[in-house]
């Protein structure tokens, strides 16, 4: 419901503007009339049709954001999730993401990243800045400032390693009683969590998430705002096994951007070519592959390490022939 | 003065570390006694060797620039800089940066950027951001939301153009009273502005500086952090020719990198090798060139276009024989 919905937002802000994108080679205009003709014919020099349909992602992201808060007031659903698009429009594909999931593309065996992941660790500065700025926030159970560790009250007056939110090295400060809060961003690699609640830092919905047993908001550390990146499908040419794989991190926890794109370039090898479900079977096959084999010990992988026990959906889609599609 | 107080303040810290230096392999440990001995043998992971200089150079700015607040309490001295810094410290260059003065190595003719530089323009959605959390700071004359240009209120209703502090893209919006403020960043280029007034956005000092007539304070939107880049020495073999340069936005704005490191290379090669002045003479020669000459029309270059009116400074470094030194 909610793809499906932040589809068609997507599509009817681009329906908005798309008669702007008749000459191509035009900036699009300043001002629009209210009716959403130019004007005035003056241009803003920067501004291309790729930053303005990167913007209209941005936008459709945040009234994504802002629809769910009001449904949830109506129909009191919670939760949150995160959320990555692609856009295929004028030769060129846009990848939005907000959250933890990853978007690849394999092209002849090469990896191109087309996302990156927003997780406690990636975002602690945006974080703690907030928490500098707005204390209120952290509701006098949390410190902006990152420890190593949690700190010990014998320990006042020591020397501990820190990071502030303007620091990316680390340096020592004397232990106060401040310090001995709890740290805005704890653990380390995919135990990070934000005030000991959360592992991912953007995405859409979790307007009620509250820090255990109390009366602190989490929403405001969490951002709805996608990073769009852009790959030129009419710049290269593509082969049938060139793909775009679209996985949640249930994916991605347990198996490797080059484990997926070998596993990915092998399946479809030994497909037929002209099998229309080649696509579809090499999406379950990867996620087979993450989810494992149940065991006496759990779902476990080949090399017995334990398979992906959060969501996992994934997508494989072929780029041949969409380099002239509009 | 303020660059010798700089100094001291980098040497202090890193004296008071450097004990945890002797094992160039070794993590530095979380926590230190009051005397700084270690407390305990546990290190954090990640906690390197380069991110602890690096994290005491950035503390060493906000220290310094917390002493220039009260020093102009004092003796009342008001203005501001930015600043850059170099530390050779076991085989590796530390360039730290706050402001839009820039530093590069020339290599082998190769040009290695080791600075970015921090103005209105790239730090646009950090500003925002602040903006949008603060708005007090923008005393209800200014809007955080970036616009092409000014708008006029015969456009309300119009849409317009903008970005906010989550977008790298432009979308439109509709535009409302609230608008027609001035914008908080405005202007391209080298004549971007914060709040109409200041073009460079990281530096020391100007803890005074205000809106032109008016009672709302610049300091909030400024910032005393550097970004701080590391540079293998140990890792290449240099020749004399191969060089540190460092310089203020006086000498970047009429002259390119490109221009600045051949101007050099081929300065020094034809100096006397064994003239213990070719570097100081070196810098020099890019002053002269980024002033121009003085004629009925002012400063010009020889190609008649201005030549800097700003402040030039410039540092020629030989990085030859470094690699060894501690």
């Amino acid at each position: 419901m909610a793809s499906k919905l932040l589809h068609r937002l997507i599509r009817d802000r681009l329906g908005d503007v798309a008669h702007l994108f008749e000459n191509p080679s035009a900036a699009p205009p300043i001002c629009l009339t209210k009716n959403g003709s130019p004007y005035q014919v003056e241009a803003k020099k920067g501004a291309t049709q790729d930053s303005l349909i990167t913007g209209i992602i941005e936008n459709a992201f945040k009234q994504m954001d802002d629809l769910i808060e009001k449904e949830k007031a109506s129909y009191s659903i919670s939760g949150g999730c995160c959320a990555l698009a692609a856009v295929h429009l004028m030769g060129k594909l846009y990848v939005a993401n907000a959250g933890d999931s990853r978007a690849i593309i394999v092209r002849n065996n090469e990896i191109i990243p087309m996302s990156s992941e927003f997780t406690p660790e990636t975002e602690r500065q945006r974080l703690q800045y907030l928490g500098f700025l707005k204390p209120e926030l952290l509701g006098n159970e949390f410190t902006h400032i990152e420890f190593p560790r949690r700190i010990q009250h014998k320990e006042l007056g020591k020397k501990m390693l820190f990071r502030d939110h303007t620091m990316t090295g680390w340096a020592y400060k004397t232990i106060v009683e401040d310090d001995l809060k709890f740290p805005l961003i704890y653990g380390e690699g995919k135990k990070a969590r934000v005030m000991a609640t959360i592992g991912v830092t953007r995405g859409l919905g979790d307007h009620d998430l509250k820090v255990y047993n109390s009366n602190i908001h989490i929403k405001p550390f969490l951002s709805c705002c996608p990073e769009v990146k852009v790959y030129e499908l009419a710049g290269h040419k593509h082969g049938p096994d060139d793909v775009l794989i679209m996985g949640t991190d249930g994916l991605w926890d347990v198996t490797t951007d080059k484990d997926v794109a070998e596993a990915v370039t092998s399946f479809l090898s030994c497909c037929d070519p002209n099998d229309p479900m080649r696509y579809t079977l090499a999406a379950q096959e990867l996620l087979m592959r993450s989810r494992g084999v149940l065991k006496e010990r759990g779902w476990r992988l080949p090399n017995e390490r334990l398979g992906s026990g959060d969501d996992i959906t994934v997508f494989v889609i072929p780029l041949a022939g969409a380099e002239m599609e509009t």
